[in-house]
C-alpha cells in the first residue's frame, strides 16, 4: 500500500461509480466437500467471475484472525495496525452513538460486589436488557456530570453499557478498572500519562457515585470500566480518494465504522433487498456505495452452514437489481472470513470477486474460495482493495513520469 | 524485500550471467477474447514458459499506475516511493545529458507573455523543435553563468528543453515558476528550505536574462520551469549486487534510468535485432544485462493491437539469438501494463517468466498473462525481482546460519 500522501496526490473526482458489496465472514472452509459460497446455487456471481477477475484478500496478514474493526478499517484503504479502534469506540458505534473527537468511550459491564467491595460476578448474573436500561436510567438521573464532564450512558445488552465522557481536556489513556478475576475489588482508574490526569479523577468520581446510585440494585450494584477510547484521527475517504462515499447497512456497527472514514450513512430497512432499494434511491447522490450483508457472518458463527448458503443464494438472486443501475465497478467480498466448521473468525483470505470494463479476464468461472485462489489478482492485501477499485473507476492518476 | 544493507551482505560476484528481457508496457487486457501477448505466436516464449516458471510482477502496489521512472526503480530493485526521479531529472535522462549528483536540472517550457507580463500561453503555441533549438541557442549564448553556477540547456522537443544548473552549494527544493493558468505572472522561484536560497536566486537571475535574450522572439518570449530535482541519491548495482550491469536500450529515457543505478549503457542501434546484436558483442564485458523494447509500450499508447502483437512476435522470432548465448537466467517481463484498451499506462501487474536450471517448475505452458496469474511465482513486487534473478544465478548467499 502507498502512503495515504501519494493516495491522496493520485485521487481524481469522476462520475463513475463503485459499489463495494460486503457478505460479512463470506468466505469458508469446506465440509463435506463443499464450502457455502460452492454450495450454493449463484448464477449471477458465477457470470461475474467468469467475465470478470478473482483473487483473495488479506485483512491483516497471514495467520491474522480480525475483529470487525481491524477488517473493515482495512478494507475501507487504511492500515489495520496504524488505526486501531478502541473497543469503547466500537461498542458505541455498534448502537448508532454519534461521537465528538474529543470524547473519551468505555464499555461498561454491570458487576456484583460483596459488603467488603470484593466483586463476586463480572457480569451481574447477565441481568436483563431491560434491567439495563432501568439501572442505566436511575445512573443517568443521578449523574449528569463529574468533575465538569458530562457523562452520556447508553444500554448495549444484558450487562453491558457504554459510557462516554465528553468535556474539554480529556484522554483515552486510563487504565482499565475491571479486576479480571472474582474475589477482589475493582481497580481505581488510573492516568497512564500525566494528560490523562483529568480523566482518571472524572472516571473514578463517576464509579463512585454510580455504586451510590446503584446500592439497592443487587446483583447489579457496581460496574466495571474497560476500552477506555477516543475516535481515531483517520483520513476521511472524502479527502483521500475525493469520492462521495455512502454505507447501507443494517447492523449499527457497521454504520458507525463507516462513519468513522467519512462515509454519509444512508437509512435502510432489514432486509438485503432494503438495502439494494436504498441504493438505488440513492444513487444519483454519491460515487461509492459500501453495501453490507450480515447474515452471512451471523450464520457461519452460529456453525449454520444451510443458511449461510441461503444467504448467499438470495444475494445472487437479487443482484440483477444492483447491476441494472450499472455501475462502473463492482466488488463482491467479506472482510474477514467466518467459517461454519469455527463458528467464529478466523484468518483464511476473503473470496474477492472484481467486475469492471478494463479488469484483466482470468481463467475462473465461478465465485468461490478455491477458484479466488487461482484468479487472476492473485492474493492482496485487503487494505489495497480500495486502489483497485479506484483505479478500475479511472478515479487514480499516474505515479511519477 | 529484505533491506538492502541485507542484500549487500548477501550478493557475491560470480561468473553466471543475467538477461533481463524488458518489452515496455508488455502486459495488457483481453479485447475480443485476447490480450496481444496471447493473440501473438510466441513458440519460443512458450516453451521458456513450459520449461520455467510464471508470475505477476507489481511495479508499486494492487491499483497504482506507475510512470516509467518508478516502474524502473521498482524492477531495478529499489522502493519506487523512496527513490522518486524528479521530472527535471526524468527529462534530463530522457535526452541523454550527463548529469552531476549535485547538479539541479527544471524541465522548462518556452511561453508567451504580454507587455505587462501576463502569460497569454504557457507553451508558446508549440513552436517547432527547430525554433526551440535555434532558441537555445540564443539564450545559451547570452547566458553562461548566473550567481557563479553554471547553466546548461538543451531542447527537448517542440515548447519543452531542459536546464541544468551546476555548481557548489545548489538543493533541488526550489518551487515551479509555472502560474498553471493564463492571465498570471510567472511565479519568481523561491527555496522551500533555507538550503535552496542560492538556487532560488539562480534560478531567478536566468529567467531575468533570458526574457531580455528572448525579448524579440514572441511567442517564445518567457520561460515556465518546473519539476526541480537532482539526481537521486541511489544504492548502485555494482555495490548492492556486485553486479557489471549493462543497459541495451534505444530509447535515452531508459538509457538514463539504467546510468541512474550504475548499469553501464552500451552504444546500439534502433532495432530490437541491434540490441540482440549489442548483446551478443558485450557478452564477455558484463554478467547483467537489462535490455529494453521500446514499441510495445508505444503501440499500447497508439492502441494499435495488431501492431503490439508483431513486436511481441518479432522478439520470440530473435529470442533463439538471445539463447544461443546460453545465459544461466532469463527473465521476460515488463515495467508496467499498457493495455492498448486504455492508451495508456495502467495498473495490472506485469507477466513475469523465469528461466534458469533452478526454477520450481509450475504448470504453465505458455506466455500469457492469464497463465502469468496462476504461475509458480504468484503475484510479488517488481521491487523483488532483482533477488529472485540474483538467486536463481546462485549470486546470493544464505540469510543467516
Amino acid at each position: 500500500m502507498v502512503p495515504d500522501s501519494v493516495m491522496k496526490s493520485l485521487s481524481v473526482s469522476t462520475p463513475t461509480r463503485i459499489v463495494l458489496l460486503v457478505m460479512d465472514g463470506l468466505g469458508d472452509v469446506r465440509q463435506q466437500g463443499k464450502t457455502p459460497l460452492e454450495a450454493a446455487r449463484t448464477p449471477v456471481l458465477d457470470r461475474l467471475a467468469a467475465e470478470g477477475t478473482l483473487g483473495l484478500s488479506d485483512p491483516i496478514a497471514s495467520g491474522i484472525t480480525p475483529g470487525s474493526g481491524p477488517a473493515h478499517v482495512s478494507l475501507f484503504g487504511y492500515d489495520p495496525i496504524r488505526y486501531q479502534i478502541g473497543r469503547g469506540i466500537l461498542e458505541a458505534t455498534g448502537i448508532d452513538m454519534k461521537l465528538k473527537p474529543s470524547d473519551v468511550a468505555t464499555r461498561g459491564n454491570f458487576a456484583s460486589m460483596d459488603a467488603g467491595g470484593l466483586i463476586t460476578d463480572r457480569r451481574a448474573g447477565r441481568i436483563s436488557t431491560e434491567k439495563n436500561a432501568e439501572l442505566v436510567a436511575v445512573m443517568s438521573a443521578a449523574i449528569r456530570e463529574v468533575k465538569g464532564v458530562e457523562v452520556i450512558l447508553r444500554t448495549v445488552k444484558e450487562h453491558r453499557f457504554v459510557a462516554v465522557f465528553r468535556g474539554a481536556g480529556l484522554d483515552q489513556r486510563v487504565s482499565e478498572t475491571d479486576p479480571q478475576v472474582l474475589g477482589k475489588k475493582s481497580i481505581p482508574a488510573a492516568a497512564l500519562v500525566p494528560e490523562a490526569q483529568k480523566t482518571a479523577a472524572a472516571v473514578n468520581e463517576f464509579i463512585a457515585r454510580a455504586n451510590e446510585a446503584l446500592k439497592a440494585h443487587h446483583p447489579a450494584n457496581t460496574l466495571l470500566l474497560r476500552g477506555f477510547s477516543s475516535p481515531p484521527t483517520i483520513p476521511q475517504m472524502q479527502e483521500l480518494y475525493k469520492l462521495k462515499p455512502a454505507a447501507i447497512a443494517t447492523y449499527p456497527m457497521y454504520r458507525g465504522l463507516a462513519r468513522l472514514v467519512g462515509m454519509s450513512v444512508l437509512p435502510t430497512g432489514e432486509t438485503v433487498e432494503d438495502e439494494f432499494q436504498t441504493l438505488k434511491e440513492n444513487w444519483d447522490r454519491f460515487d461509492f456505495f459500501f453495501v453490507h450483508v450480515k447474515k452471512t457472518d451471523s450464520y457461519g458463527e452460529d456453525g449454520n452452514f444451510p443458511a449461510k448458503v441461503k444467504v448467499i443464494e438470495e444475494v445472487d438472486r437479487l443482484l440483477p437489481r444492483l447491476l441494472e443501475l450499472k455501475p462502473d465497478v463492482l466488488a463482491v467480498t467479506g472482510d474477514h472470513s467466518t467459517p461454519c466448521l469455527l463458528k467464529g473468525h478466523s484468518w483464511h483470505p476473503n473470496p474477492f470477486l472484481l467486475s469492471s470494463p478494463y479488469v484483466r479476464v482470468d481463467e475462473t468461472n465461478a465465485f468461490s474460495e478455491a477458484q479466488c485462489a487461482r484468479g487472476g489478482l492473485g492474493r492482496f492485501p485487503a487494505e489495497e482493495s480500495i486502489a483497485l477499485l479506484l483505479a478500475n473507476a479511472l478515479k487514480l492518476e499516474k505515479f511519477g513520469a
